[in-house]
């Protein structure tokens, strides 16, 4: 079993070798600053780590879980646009748009979207692809909400924009690893919970989103109480968990 | 067999009916604006029109059909952008950015993108969904040489903006049709000449691309040539093809 910064190298390692279409010519530039180290990879590490515990092989999972960064990464660059949250830098570094300009930064966007599907496509079956697509979409109606001030119910902003790439992250784990559809259950409601625990240690860190519905203390106890409902459903699981255990620890406690 | 305009019929209808996922929620209506009629649905008919003269079912090839269209309607959402073309209006209405704002027109195309790929996952065999994407990503990377100034090689800017969405088309109506591989060869080079046919009609139409380097006669030429030598495909192939030739004819003499 592999620890999480062991899979994390394994990412890493993946997708500074991947190869993508040559069709894209010099944009494939801005595809890869897109896509350079320095996030945490949490969503691919969280589809790793779920396939070798739900008994799978890594390397299997390994293009399901880059397809799932790709996503991730054409989320940032479209977001960070002026015309959407307007965001000059990313991870210390200038976004996409300024380093490339707008126009590059959308088309860098878009094509880390089809890279992602391509990467998808690579297995036999359909239903990866599927359900990476139907988190994507999801996801974009969650911006959608968000920057149209449709945010009355905030926790289904929050499902919709961080919730259902998580819950494909852990989808796609159980898909990779052959899971049958009457085990996934346990395993998709723990990807359910992990999102929340994710998006609201992420309104502690900014003070923003659950905070200013909830206050602190009340933001904390939810992440809390996501947490250990997250742990909950691992007990569930018949299978080694300790890795996605250390994960849910990680996320509760991190700061960044 | 039915003509290209009955063909026109059942894209037009099938589009009206098709059902995007709720997530969207509100973007639904920016989605829809851009795929509403007024467009020659050049693509998704001439995808039909291949699956029926190569015996297939056209209801079997509209899903495809309906994704070359979302797929061709993403590009327009996106390239009509202030940042890429800067284009306020569309098929004598107002692009979609104009009629929506900036922000949602760049989540509607992205929305769009995605809806493709989710129509086109409806086949079980994940080939249509691998050949669209690939197009995808070949005009992207046309787009972004567009937009650098990388057009020395304007016939290959074209192949990919325009060429690789036609040939797509063609692509997906043998697939579905169930053509096998060793026999899709003349039906996917009659796709290249089309797609070529196409887009020097468009630049005659417009004074510019190829008539700015070879003027208009020898655009005109190119085009002819081009027809010619769809036509003759056409004739390779054991399998009426009367409806793609009068397609041939009807985009030969277009002018607008």
């Amino acid at each position: 079993m592999r620890t999480a910064d062991e899979l994390r190298g394994a990412v890493e390692t993946y997708l500074a070798a991947l190869a993508f279409v040559p069709d894209l010519g010099d944009l494939e530039a801005a595809v890869r600053y897109a896509l350079e180290p320095g996030g945490k990879r949490i969503r691919p590490v969280l589809c790793l780590a779920v396939a070798e515990s739900a008994d799978g092989v890594v390397e299997d999972a390994l293009p399901a879980a880059a397809a799932l960064e790709l996503v991730h990464a054409f989320s940032l660059v479209h977001d960070d646009l002026p015309a959407l949250d307007d965001d000059d830098e990313r991870r210390g570094r200038p976004s996409t748009h300024v380093a490339f300009g707008e126009g590059v930064a959308i088309l860098a966007g878009d094509a880390l979207l089809a890279e992602a599907f391509r990467l998808v496509l690579s297995y036999r079956d359909p239903a990866p692809a599927l359900e990476l697509v139907e988190a994507t979409l999801g996801m974009i109606g969650g911006q959608h909400r968000d920057i149209s001030g449709d945010v009355a119910d905030l926790a289904e902003v929050e499902r919709l924009k961080t919730g259902r790439l998580f819950a494909a992250a852990v989808g796609l784990g159980v898909l990779a690893a052959g899971v049958p559809e009457r085990e996934q259950g346990p395993w998709r409601a723990f990807g359910d919970e992990l999102g929340l625990l994710f998006q609201v240690v992420d309104d502690v860190i900014d003070g923003d989103g659950f905070v200013e519905r909830l206050g602190l203390e009340g933001a904390r106890a939810l992440a809390d109480d996501a947490g250990e409902r997250a742990r909950q459903r691992l007990e569930t699981v018949p299978a080694d968990t300790s890795v996605l255990v250390a994960l849910v620890d990680e996320l509760s406690v991190r700061t960044a």
